[in-house]
């Protein structure tokens, strides 16, 4: 396999840019006219550490693209150009890379972003480094993770807790005997094939969020980085947290707390948004339309940096996010 | 090390960001107001295939994100702004990584690039992924590799092979006993840290170059590369091909052929444009202003796809470029 051969193969499958791709992949760089505001994000998934080659090549590709995109959806962005750099070690082949390829660009095409650029290089394990550039009238439409006022209601889209009881199960399919194959597969389809909730996104930012995150690394660590950038405390309600079905059925098999495992279990990709209270009906019907169930999970106080997770007796969850280094 | 707390050392390096960049590294997403035209390029390099860590992490740093910037110079872009994911293996430390990022910082504080975003990420051998987006006040006004016509002169920027007869000293440094440590130095420093020639790339743009490109595989390979894409020959002479200092000497030491080292030889991030033989003087100032000598190696004719290296006796050169997958 040469890497020009590969490009060129990858070029043939890209569909024809959008208006505001002026020229795609091929060049020295891709062109682009973006007027407004960009949200740019970066990201990479690497073999043995986000993924495993046997859970299917198809599935890399979308989970690449899904997770950076999920960024430009917490930040209430319309999803624009991506941008794949593809990590190639010597014993994936060409058309290996392509079904990766083609697992992106069917996620690409669903959510209308374009495939503007890209390149393959040689590494000891696939690697897939994503970038994606999202677009808003003006940077003020954006929301960051920064804007959380006390008193706002805190809303989770969702359920959690269902891309750390899809992973269980991948590790140890034993651990599926108490439920029903349906609820296993969408389990394993969490940890999988995550969804980035754009629509839901734009729709959370036009209720009036004044700040938001996707659950990247699990509640308990996502929450506390808005309660950093908004220099403000994060008051969550254990019992009000919606938890996937199943997820008791896994957490049980396994020997962990089913809400331990919801909170500090990465990957789930819903969006945690802070909003005024008064916002908060016109909220849930605006996430209803983008097809996301939106909840009520506590509330923003005043405070510096903290989360704090309570449980229905008055005590506290002790909890930490996944780290990516650790 | 943890991956928030390196997160959160490296954003405490960054300067404050341009007027372009209303939000920098640390939410979900980069906000950036970058009317006009963007230019997008991502790029990676990996240890083993690209760089050596032995080399130096700032160089490793200085690297990445100069070859990235060199597409930028190819397309005349005016450089903004650059986004890192760094592939961190176990044996890596925090302050390497933060020694990386100095070397990263120090050239985009020279080239004027704001690095406003990144992520770090896990991964068997140091990686580092990069993003860089480029500007222009409208699309036309950057150069492709697909606008040269035949009768236009091809010219080509500083000097070739340097990069290559430094990575045969970096492996072999045997090789520079026939050198003066000072030539011996300079060749190394090809290799190591490159040179992003955006000024120039932005002056040849402006004297009217049709399609340009920059030298990492090779002048065989990327000549190619602009004859694929403009649908026409290059015809290059061999014995206008300005070749580095001391590269004579590491060929016949390492019992090489200094002109083939020289064009297929990759990494050397000089710039090869087309432009009308007309405006050859023009250019040939605009450039020396930049800096940088420029010289006619040859011409555009009619043809498809076509590169031929004409020795002075009359008979062409056999070469092809740096592959990065073989």
């Amino acid at each position: 396999m040469g890497e020009f051969e590969l490009l060129a193969r990858i070029r043939e499958r890209l569909p024809a840019p959008g208006a505001r791709v002026r020229l795609g992949m091929g060049d020295d760089a891709a062109i682009a006219v973006p007027g407004g505001a960009t949200a740019t994000s970066v990201d990479a998934i690497v073999e043995g550490v986000h993924f495993r080659r046997e859970h299917g090549l198809a599935a890399i590709g979308h989970k690449a693209l899904a997770t950076a995109l999920s960024d430009l959806a917490a930040m209430g962005a319309e999803p624009g150009e991506a941008y794949a750099v593809l990590g190639v070690p010597a014993d994936l082949g060409e058309d290996e890379c392509l079904e990766l390829l083609d697992g992106m660009l069917a996620l690409a095409e669903e959510t209308g972003t374009t495939l503007a650029g890209g390149d393959v290089t040689r590494a000891p394990a696939l690697t897939v480094a994503m970038t994606v550039v999202g677009h808003a009238a003006s940077p003020e439409l954006l929301v960051t993770r920064a804007g959380a006022q006390s008193g706002d209601a805190l809303v989770l889209t969702g359920e959690i807790g269902g891309a750390a009881a899809g992973l269980l199960l991948l590790e140890r399919p034993e651990l599926a005997a108490g439920l029903g194959p349906e609820t296993a597969e969408r389990l394993r389809e969490r940890q999988l094939r995550p969804r980035p909730l754009l629509a839901a996104g734009r729709a959370l930012a036009r209720a009036g969020a004044t700040a938001m995150i996707d659950l990247s690394d699990g509640i308990a660590g996502d929450a506390r980085r808005l309660a950093e950038e908004s220099g403000a405390a994060m008051r969550i309600e254990a019992d009000a947290l919606p938890l996937s079905e199943g997820l008791a059925e896994v957490a049980s098999a396994a020997g962990r707390d089913p809400l331990e495992l919801a909170v500090s279990g990465g990957e789930d990709y819903e969006l945690l948004a802070a909003l005024p209270a008064q916002r908060l009906d016109a909220a849930v019907s605006a996430a209803g339309e983008a097809g996301v169930a939106l909840t009520q999970v506590g509330e923003v106080a005043t405070g510096e940096d903290v989360v704090e997770i309570r449980l229905p007796g008055g005590g506290l969850l002790k909890a930490s996010g996944f780290d990516q280094l650790r």
